[in-house]
């Protein structure tokens, strides 16, 4: 062994030793090396790999230690030939005697539908994208996740666990679930009512097996979400797609016949609209009716914004009606595959059988692991934390929506949670739309695969939160505000073009001094504008005007400006206005209209 | 907060530090301090606690850095109301207007069949288990675990696997697999023909739900795995119970019309045969003939201690026949959830789809952690190391049995692996010596579960070393010998009453000098004894006469002695002597038959 292949990556997570003994194996394990030769020294390696002689001794002497390595007196280091794996010979595929299955055809599933989102592998991380599934590893405590990894592996707890049935979940995870998590969603259980399974889809896949059949007919959210729909076709199930509007699911008589309703109540995917009390109680009085069951999905955990939390349905459900499914990936660590169910014993312990032969058991380390992250306090900083930085980013992307894209697009109403769903202009194809962002480095969420029974809104497409710093929200969306303005540039109304008297200087001052503008905003919220004599105006937003600001307007020439000490970024912008009666156009620089609202003398009737 | 609730334990793993933080979140966090009140002092939470001033503080600093707590200044140390969880209501069960589902009658999924095996929680870890699910967590290099584990959660590396889609296994492990653990199994596979999954219980249900319908016919192996007859229950398969002999599987025509072979060839299970070569061609031809699919199940991966391992059924398949599954688990560690299916790419290509939408995929830390280990080579280590360990306590077994057992129990052929599978005396009632067994503290593993055609042996069990320390080994068999004969009690022939002639003294030296004795090991070898006339003898056993030995024979009063230098521990023990025509029969201190072999005049014919 003159010339050892070893090569150092000065970028691997490794350290030199660890790479030295890693690569030392590798050759040794592959028999490149015969076990009859001398390796060579430690001086002579170190030179050859330009590292201190220290770091070759070091990974010598560990290898020496756990046997793979032996020293022959006065002769030097060689492999110990007892501990090269055998390398069992195989044969090369083809040849006479035979073919291959035509494996195609062997296979007893039929394609599944896809997943949601589908992007390039790249968008997932990118800079700018608001794809849900993008996942901010900065927003996770990795030294706290390190340590209680550590803590979970010190042979003192690999006992404990190696001592349980594998069908028995952490005793201490089920209590940390129970005393910690659930009470947030207002749900008491007891530990027979509570099974960990590998994420919350595994959880989703059970109940399916275990409630459905051919015979069993089910109600999905229309637009909803594709895997559920999935999971029912393996069952081939009756589906009926019950239709959202802005309280969450209808609740009708289509439901009457259902065994079995799922549902996405805190934020509905993919719309994000959270379920109402009132609707709450109106399906929870209908299963009580008609013998339904409730699935829960809660792996988006409610996070609200504006106003209180509503307790899970669990938490209201006085029948034991309602199966809750839950993810600890989502509030934990994204990489864990951990999830819950909160349902009946029988169930729980009938999926708990279903799970055995499936996959047995959630990893017990991951399991004892975010046992003590809930213990030590780590998860209450951490959702405290996340809490701010989505809220922070919810709040910036409407803004942002509201700044740039008023009047083009609306979202579905939300008080929170992590994703928008954005209408834009009637005639806007948001296929290309996506496309073109994504060419742009701006990546959005396709909304097709979430309808099943009806075609989906040409114009509509979903933005998250969850991957993008709150300082990139703004300037995405003046690109995504460009793009559809080209997008839209055969429709869009023209300065040059449009009807309505094009207003300006002193003719301008004249004709809104005074008045008060009535606009939406893009989720819904009503907006009004007084511009006061003295150049000030006023601002008040809401259902309850519970969102104010104060500013200043002027006349420069041809345009009308605006500046709000708050609101718009706080910035001076300035617009050609043209008034058609009780509209008032804006236009931008590139003289195509940007916004519009409706102009009343006098001052706001509160 | 004058009284904090703070219980430290001293049997915790925590250190104290991390107690009193995580103590302290859990009270602030369930309510139980207002936020208003102010935390005690560093000085007096430490007396209180009677630890070190200094913990206290750190344990302060620490939520103080995180904005769990917050100071206020001159006053002291406080909660951060914003950091608390709201709590939500939740309802009480039960009142009018609805009463819960019948959850027995809603679950559509029949009871599944029983795992094996089926013992009480403490024998898994008990310290004569021989139970085959036992872990024995001393086998694991943990230190180096807790390392990879820790490089796993690096950030950098947490960085580089968000990036990548959820259905991407980790090309790091992907390739440690190609390169390192599928070689030693003779299989060549492409990056695209492997797939990993959460443990090979879930490539076995993946395979099942992808290759089987009510329209295929499966055969398996009886007696066999249960859990994949139970996988083969969900989809209502066809199930061909076809029997194993000492070879393995038996191939003939009743293979013909199946769709899917399942089959264990490495160690059978339950028996531990190993499948020969000339029926390994056997079924692979067959294979090719019928088109039949061969499911090869190598989680007991082959351990070979007499002789060469074969190569994987995978490795010996020119067409493409043959799915492998095997466990990362059972070579790794215990805790990991990881399996491979090594197949078609097509095949791979729907079980990765049938994965992302019941569980997603395998975690992602655990992956790159086991690619980590395998990169390190600790895994060629730790293999050697579980040889070693586990040659070891089988041979230990066989030596047991050997001496305490014979004449009263025969193994199944086996060449290594972890398990014996004993048959008793015809007589034995097993479910009574697992029983009574397990009063003792000896877990054997009872084997009805595996049987689902015909009925199970009554006489037979089966020992597995993978969880008993090698000097448990020989004092568990002899509890084990005690009791069979206890058992047997009413049958075993007796001194006082038994056929042939009772020889002592110097008729017994006369009846045995210058003969040989012919008998066969518990596992099937034969063995000759030659008794010389100057007091040595010669031990020859195996078909080569492979193993040898040499010692002393000697009649003192009533009994013959015998010690030898290896064998039976090398112990001198002594027997009463029958002589039956060329029968001779030996019976021990109470008078009971222990062993039999036939006599012969002169030497041995070699």
């Amino acid at each position: 062994m003159s010339e050892p292949l070893i090569y150092l990556d000065p970028d691997s997570p490794l350290s030199l030793q660890n790479q030295i003994r890693g690569k030392l194996v590798e050759l040794l394990a592959s028999g490149a090396v015969p076990s009859g030769n001398r390796l060579p020294s430690t001086r002579g390696l170190a030179e050859q790999l330009d590292v201190s002689r220290n770091t070759v001794v070091l990974a010598y002497q560990q290898l020496l230690a756990e046997g793979f390595l032996v020293t022959r007196q006065r002769s030097g280091i060689y492999p110990n030939p007892a501990m090269i794996p055998k390398h069992v010979a195989s044969v090369e595929r083809g040849g006479t005697g035979g073919a291959p299955p035509d494996w195609s055809a062997r296979i007893r599933v039929p394609t599944l539908g896809a997943s949601v989102p589908e992007a390039p592998a790249d968008a997932w991380l990118a800079r700018d994208s608001f794809l849900d599934g993008s996942v901010d590893p900065t927003l996770y405590p990795m030294a706290e996740w390190r340590e209680v990894t550590r803590l979970a592996l010190a042979s003192r707890e690999v006992r404990e666990w190696s001592r349980r049935s594998p069908d028995i979940d952490d005793p201490m995870l089920i209590e940390q679930i129970r005393t910690k998590i659930l009470p947030q969603r207002g749900i008491r259980a007891a530990p027979e009512e509570i099974l960990v399974t590998v994420g919350a889809q595994q959880a989703l896949w059970l109940l399916v097996q275990l409630l459905v059949d051919r015979e069993v007919r089910v109600a999905v959210e229309e637009p909803g979400y594709p895997d559920f729909r999935t999971l029912l076709a393996l069952r081939e199930a009756q589906v009926l797609h019950q239709p959202v509007d802005a309280e969450g699911l209808i609740v009708d008589e289509a439901l009457d016949d259902c065994g079995v309703v799922y549902l996405t109540p805190s934020h509905q995917v993919p719309t994000a609209v959270t379920m109402s009390t009132a609707r709450r109680q109106a399906l929870l009085d209908k299963a009580a009716a008609c013998d339904l069951v409730l699935i829960e999905d809660d792996a988006n955990s409610e996070r609200n914004y504006l106003g209180q939390p509503h307790p899970a349905l669990r938490g209201m459900d006085r029948h034991n009606r309602v199966v809750y499914v839950s993810s600890l990936s989502k509030v934990l660590a994204p990489w864990l595959r951990l999830g819950i169910m909160v349902a009946d014993p029988r169930l729980i312990a009938a999926a708990r059988e279903l799970r055995r032969v499936t996959v047995r058991h959630p990893p017990p380390h991951d399991q004892r692991a975010a046992a003590l992250f809930l213990a030590l306090g780590h998860y209450d900083v951490m959702l405290a934390r996340l809490g701010q930085v989505f809220r922070e980013r919810w709040t910036a992307l409407r803004d942002a929506l509201n700044y740039h894209l008023q009047r083009s697009v609306v979202t579905a109403p939300a008080t929170g949670g992590t994703t928008c769903w954005v209408a834009g202009p009637a005639d806007l194809d948001a296929d290309q739309l996506v496309a073109a962002a994504a060419k742009r480095g701006v990546h959005l969420e396709p909304v097709d695969a979430y309808y099943a029974a009806c075609d989906h809104p040409r114009n509509c497409f979903r933005m998250s939160v969850r991957g993008i710093q709150v300082n990139r929200i703004r300037p995405a969306v003046a690109t995504l505000a460009n793009l559809i303005r080209d997008l839209d540039r055969g429709l869009a109304e023209r300065l040059d073009s449009c009807s309505g008297k094009w207003l300006r200087g002193a003719d301008l001052e004249q004709a809104l001094r005074g008045r008060t503008i009535y606009l939406e905003t893009v989720y819904g919220d009503p907006c009004t504008i007084e511009l006061l004599a003295d150049g000030s105006m006023v601002g008040r937003a809401g259902f309850a005007d519970e969102d104010c600001d104060a500013g200043h307007w002027w006349v420069d020439g041809d345009c009308w400006f605006r500046q709000w000490r708050h609101w718009a970024y706080g910035e001076a912008v300035g617009y050609f206005t043209v008034v058609d009666g009780t509209t008032i156009k804006w236009f931008n620089a590139e003289r195509r209209l940007v916004n519009h609202a409706t102009l009343r003398p006098g001052a706001a009737t509160d």
